[in-house]
């Protein structure tokens, strides 16, 4: 069977999801929607399919499901219209900023048995993937600490701050979901601490550029997570797991695994510098992921639920880095 | 400009280049040809194109080039036909298992003006791509020694053995090629020595499982190749290159880069299984490369001298391994 | 100059500072000293020197400096005793338990005009310190985030759990002594968490065996530790430190550097199995710094008021764990 | 039983074995003797031991054993000496540079029933010795293939190659050593290539500077050798073994293991930078096992008959790489 996609929103997300959808054998671009003409053109060209409007795409009759990659204030509202019209949902992340508009949201897809899927594409990411394996085999023992360093490339511009929620909603946002992921029970308490070291401008916008959260389970289980927005060797993302019989890692990616060895030392080329180069792989197996619930009926991951509790620990973050203290769920 | 493409061969490698061909913007794949029917059938299927004859690809004026994947007994003639024909050719490895075959096939080829490339994937590698480069930019100075290690997950069956020209005209070929492609010289000497030591059944048929070779140059540079049929822990695939600044390498490449410590120590996953996992990335860019040929007019390399160069050190390597003595070219 | 030592206490560490000193050319081992007969005669076999009481070695003319590795409760009336005595003085850490007790003793010391350093061996960590120096060198900028990983390869016995001050100024210690060596600032902030995973009888004598730390300094800086009693894998000790322009980081130790690969993937052997293997060079340095300190007055580091705020850092450690908030110095 | 020795030679090596005999707890540094009074002063003023003449030595009643690091043109007549004289040998490599003389020498080693060991110092380096482990505890199964990388940091000053019989007999030899301790059969053949790359008057003084060797033994397994006289980097000393079942390698050390990453990459540090750094742990563990030898009668290894076969495989070399075939011992 065949998923037939429409694609809400030509921008930069949404370029990389449609080639996902575009390169998978089981899936068919059937359409693409932007507001800016031009950008919904584009896209169209490059895969041969149709540009819709929003509104077309809802009563599409040849549309089984759509990603959305609008902004994310439009994102609640679409989920919903579109859950409502029959379609599969598959949203980037985040559902909204705003925990109680999440769940109301949550609530309409319930109510009718929508599908929904969010965004959190490091879940796909076969290296990280690898990692929650060899924690489901057994490889580690009993889960005890996770460790997970993200850092970006660059910090973004300053209206991509103003209109992101903040470091601990936007970029924090995927290590709580690696952590939840990963640690095997649901975190209890979060501990954060934010401060601006890499760019006056991002503080002045009432954000953070560097962050450290400490996470902990009811059992005790703790996870630690080191961000930064910038980092001048490329995009850092790794994590480790520790268990009772041993670590399982994940080592940074590079696009070429070259040395070079002369009088100053052994030198290796910096990492993936921005996340569609890095996560490829892993934006491919996520539509896949979401093709097999659409067609098979395999369990969605994440899911809407998941996109709320990672909120949430953002939330908590948030507030912990401000007060001083930890902040208990 | 879209390049149209006939693939001829619808077996294990023709369906690697089936699927380069219909991955890449810039061409259309639009038929395939196989002598058994359900191969060509299948291959079709999964691509959305035609199946023709040979002869019917060769008369088709909708066809701009071809990618020949048939038994290699069959190259140097369909090269032959494919460029009277006016197609652009690109040819597996080898042209031909005979040297004075390949002369000829050449012959007709220069007369008739033809585009001919032949399929030594490697130097389309990323990895091995960058270590070219960093010679080329000056990285190491001036090349003075290359080593090369190059082993087989396997020994392939005994009617593959029987058809490949033995270990030096079949999997060392490749490294050949590599040592051309770094050296920055023409081989003028080859010293060869080769051993049964895998499995004796390859020795009854008269051909060897691991072989070493010394290669030299006119000013004296040297290249060392080591080859196995067999390496448990995959596909080893490594180049190093030294040059009078320093040296140059490429590491193994492998599926997932996890790794799992515990109390018996730290553990990575085996190196990728095969050729096709190992070099995916080398055969779309080869492909690329032949497009960008093809339409733009750019160089083409590997082209079928390389091809000769490399089976002659082939046959020089087998001589010298047989009479114990440095073979000359 | 020769500097001439006497050694208190012939234990586990008293053996390590003992063949550190004998093992020095500007150095000579005159004495030992130890409560257990058995102890202070095996010591002395083993290096030629002399036993005799502590209060021999506080007289002797022939004793330019003095290492203590008695119990910890005895190390701040030694260093008094032995300050007063004229004698240069090198006290394993911790100077004591109590922080009001250290101060008091690094007030007689300071109005003594004494000589005193402590022993955080891991600044002399050839790897350690080269972090530091490139830090210094200016190689990743400024400074923003340290983080270090400290793992155990097995907890302690439940004796030594009871008389260590618990795992924030037993082991967290260290790292403390760390994060101040490479923050460039001083930490105003300590927000810890602390569990029970790896053995419940650690829990029943009231201290933890997994804690997560971060360290906050005045302008920001972020230090993030994560420490267990447990790795299976070995003596787990790395340290990252990320600045503006890039970051510093020392890999793990191992006795052997080999790998095997096989049909299960790549295997190198476990990390170094305890301190005293894992830091061998690092306690010969210490000394060497020390015997310099002595003979050409090199600047004392670490020095008393570094073991102080590194167990000021510990105590506040403890208070945040328990309180659940970040403790302010 | 402490073994009291002899040091015959105050150079560059004889200060090596002079630390290493002066480390050992069951060793005792008795005397040094030099034809240069000063270097014989030096080295006993930095052990505290004795100055003698070679004469006295041979005399002496009061030492067990020497270690000849003389001149190489000394070696043979002053192991007959001493091995006459009763003394048990250890003698830096080679013997002598020429075979028979060195057939005559153990003649009479063989005759007396002396002690003799030779310094093939590599056995002894913990990684190597750890890769012969893995081979005789069965970790790689049957051996098939060896490589040997060597390449020193810069060629030796023209004095030196005049008198070091030629790369082959004076670097190569070492892998010759290194290809028989790991191979498990005695190589039969041998066929080497020689040129000069990296300085002209090494070819004007009638010696190689690059070289590449295979050797094969009676079942066919096989050992490639790449030397070069120039690594930018650092002292490259590489090995791995190919078996049935997997391959097992020993990397290259460095001084520090630090890493530090920035816009241009990860870069670590260059290797050791000579012999005597990258060493170290090798020559204190061979002395360690001579002193066993000596005490506990243990096997001499690698003995006289080991330091003729490596020297026959530098002269196979030589003629092969002059003659231009393959050389059958």
């Amino acid at each position: 069977m065949t998923v037939r996609f429409g694609v809400l929103g030509a921008g930069r997300i949404g370029k990389v999801h449609a080639k996902a959808v575009a390169s998978n054998p089981q899936a068919k671009l059937v359409a693409v929607a932007d507001a800016f003409e031009k950008a919904a053109n584009d896209l169209a060209g490059a895969y041969g399919c149709e540009v819709r409007s929003i509104d077309q795409i809802e009563k599409a009759s040849d549309i089984d499901a759509v990603v959305i990659c609008t902004p994310t204030d439009t994102h609640a509202d679409l989920i919903e219209r579109f859950v409502l019209a029959g379609k599969a949902v598959f949203c980037e992340k985040p559902i909204d900023l705003d925990a109680a508009r999440v769940e109301k949201c949550l609530g309409v897809v319930e109510k009718a048995g929508g599908t929904l899927m969010v965004g959190f594409n490091r879940r796909f990411d076969p290296h990280f993937a690898a990692v929650r394996k060899a924690i489901d085999d057994g490889a580690i023992g009993k889960v005890e600490q996770v460790v997970i360093t993200s850092r970006d490339p660059g910090p973004p511009p300053a209206e991509y701050i103003t209109r992101s929620g903040g470091i601990f909603r936007d970029m924090t946002i995927h290590d709580f979901d690696m952590a939840r992921f990963l640690l095997g029970e649901e975190p209890v308490a979060v501990t954060a601490t934010a401060s601006v070291l890499v760019d006056k401008k991002i503080g002045e916008l009432g954000d953070f550029d560097s962050v450290s959260v400490i996470l902990v389970t009811a059992s005790g289980r703790q996870c630690v997570i080191s961000n930064s927005r910038r980092a001048t060797y490329g995009y850092d993302q790794r994590i480790e797991v520790h268990g009772s019989d041993g670590m399982v890692s994940a080592e940074n990616q590079r696009a070429v695994s070259i040395e070079v060895a002369g009088a100053l030392g052994y030198t290796r080329p910096p990492l993936h510098d921005f996340f569609m180069t890095r996560y490829t792989e892993a934006y491919a197996a996520e539509i896949a992921a979401f093709i097999a619930s659409v067609t098979k009926g395999t369990k969605i991951s994440p899911d809407g639920k998941d996109g709320l509790m990672a909120l949430r620990l953002a939330d908590a973050a948030l507030k912990s880095a401000k007060e001083g203290k930890t902040v208990r769920l």
